[in-house]
């Protein structure tokens, strides 16, 4: 059966020429149509649903909008959606919004008007609808836009409640709460599950916020230690937060875990790292990165998304910066 | 007089439509053309030099390809080029070739036959004449592709010299040298820098050569330190080594920099998040980011280029991992 490659031979032009021809949907030169017609003709060639379904494919690249590339969570995001939306053959770039809402904007617009089949976005700077109305698909990731949009997210809540109550576990009780910057959801969820741990046993610890910067935090703990000698537990918004409160540690000559235990959230590499080596709420950021490609790709191929928001449950990762007791 | 904005308004239809029907290098409809040849004749329309430059401006994306997203020094790099970009009106978009040769050719392609005006290429693992061969403005960054390419790099060779120097200055003899991979310019480099350093005072450093990943340099660290334990100064070929090798005297109880001095390169943020602070040779990150973007929009804007090889010089940034003693 004659197809498009046939025609794009007799035509001497390229498949891609010809597709952008079918589908109206690129510049062809009058001279490239009359070639294109002529051979459609000579051929008798019958335009099937592949050359239609060519044209979808045409683009092949998704973007994915990250608010802070230098914030170490959101390469490791981006490496997970790399690798599932490489596996159907797509391509990513990243686009970092500086988490500034006239970058997001542009980022969006300048996007979605060129070559890209879909976009994830791990941003939340803009109102719900402007996400809404763009002409392309879309996933949120991390970050919830709107109940019709599809979201990859983890339960920040539960995750901060289980980090508060590790610590407790541990015997910590003079604890504070490093949270992440006011307003941005997910720091309040984590503050919010953080406080249920603390309210059931009745404790009322002190709770600071900072934005994610490591120098802005190392400086607020710093202060905030330095005045409340008796802090022996700390939980953070982040582990990037978390790492800066060890670093403080370190610098005022406190032991990590004896004198005083830490527990971030996120589950970075950078946990790792560092010594002692960081407990923290892990989020599975491989499972959350790929989820969202595949729900992402489900989309542009047309096909019907299995679930609309993902809720992935963190978990506890036990490391070094905790003591290991039995509960009290 | 008549400008572009006042046939678009004329025949109702948007200024990029008008644009595209001008330049000649999009689809535009038989009906919106006719529609905007009436305008043109009606408002006597004379196509000035702006409309032209508006094609030329059409595409205000660079194309940033590292090779490791989550290696902190790369997204530090692609922020110094973001903020260079923004101020000219350019975005960027990033593209992680994860060290694959197949990856990176596939972003080369794509990304150039799509909307971008320019790309930058941290990479090198492609032939020179492949990346000449791309009909897109190009400039390399950190790694050396070809002599007629424009580039900003390091003086890779000088800084580790200055390393190594700064070791055996406060007081190291038996030294190892954590070399990246071979093969890899910027590590062979460091490594011929670093020996030079020894070379001068007639030492015999052990070398060991590794990936820049965590757990694997981490691996051959404590293996080497264990049949070593003499080792009294460490010189790392990226501050990620540096920091396994931190991470592993702590594990090893060795004191920092009392018993064991270390030295990193590159002077990524991490450095100053770890006890002690990472001494590094620091790239100015922020300079070469800039740079490369500057000699990327000179390139598409048309501007001539005022130098084609721009060599940074590192710098030694002296925290907490080295002692600070007189030169011996």
């Amino acid at each position: 059966m004659v197809n498009i490659k046939d025609v794009a031979k007799v035509a001497n032009l390229s498949v891609a020429t010809v597709s952008r021809y079918l589908n109206q949907n690129g510049y062809v030169s009058k001279n490239s149509s009359e070639r294109i017609e002529q051979a459609i003709r000579e051929l008798d060639y019958k335009p099937s649903s592949v050359a239609r379904s060519l044209s979808k494919k045409q683009s092949n690249i998704i973007g994915l909008i990250v608010p802070d590339i230098k914030n170490p969570y959101f390469p490791e995001l981006a490496r997970a959606v790399e690798d599932m939306a490489w596996s159907y053959g797509y391509t990513v770039v990243l686009c970092n919004s500086d988490d500034q809402i006239e970058k997001e904007l542009l980022y969006l617009e300048r996007l979605s008007q060129t070559y890209v089949a879909g976009l994830i976005v791990a941003t939340s700077l803009l109102d719900p609808s402007v996400y809404l109305s763009i002409n392309t698909p879309i996933v949120a990731l991390d970050r919830i836009i709107d109940a019709t949009v599809p979201t990859v997210a983890t339960d920040n809540q539960k995750g901060a409640r289980l980090g508060g109550e590790y610590l407790l576990t541990n015997g910590a009780r003079n604890l504070l709460c490093i949270g992440g910057p006011h307003g941005l959801k997910t720091a309040d969820d984590r503050l919010t599950g953080f406080l249920e741990a603390t309210d059931k046993h009745g404790l009322d610890p002190i709770v600071i916020t900072s934005s994610f910067d490591f120098k802005v935090a190392a400086k607020a703990i710093e202060q905030c230690l330095a005045i409340n000698p008796q802090i022996d537990g700390i939980f953070a918004s982040s582990d990037t937060l978390a790492i800066a409160a060890l670093h403080i540690a370190h610098k005022l000559g406190k032991r990590v875990p004896e004198e005083l235990q830490i527990v971030g959230f996120d589950g970075i590499a950078l946990g790792e790292m560092v010594s002692p080596p960081l407990t923290t709420v892990g989020q599975d950021l491989y499972k959350m990165g790929t989820a969202a490609a595949t729900m992402l790709i489900e989309q542009i191929e047309g096909k019907e998304i299995k679930q609309t928001v993902l809720n992935i449950d963190p978990q506890l990762i036990v490391r070094g910066t905790t003591r290991k007791e039995a509960a009290k």
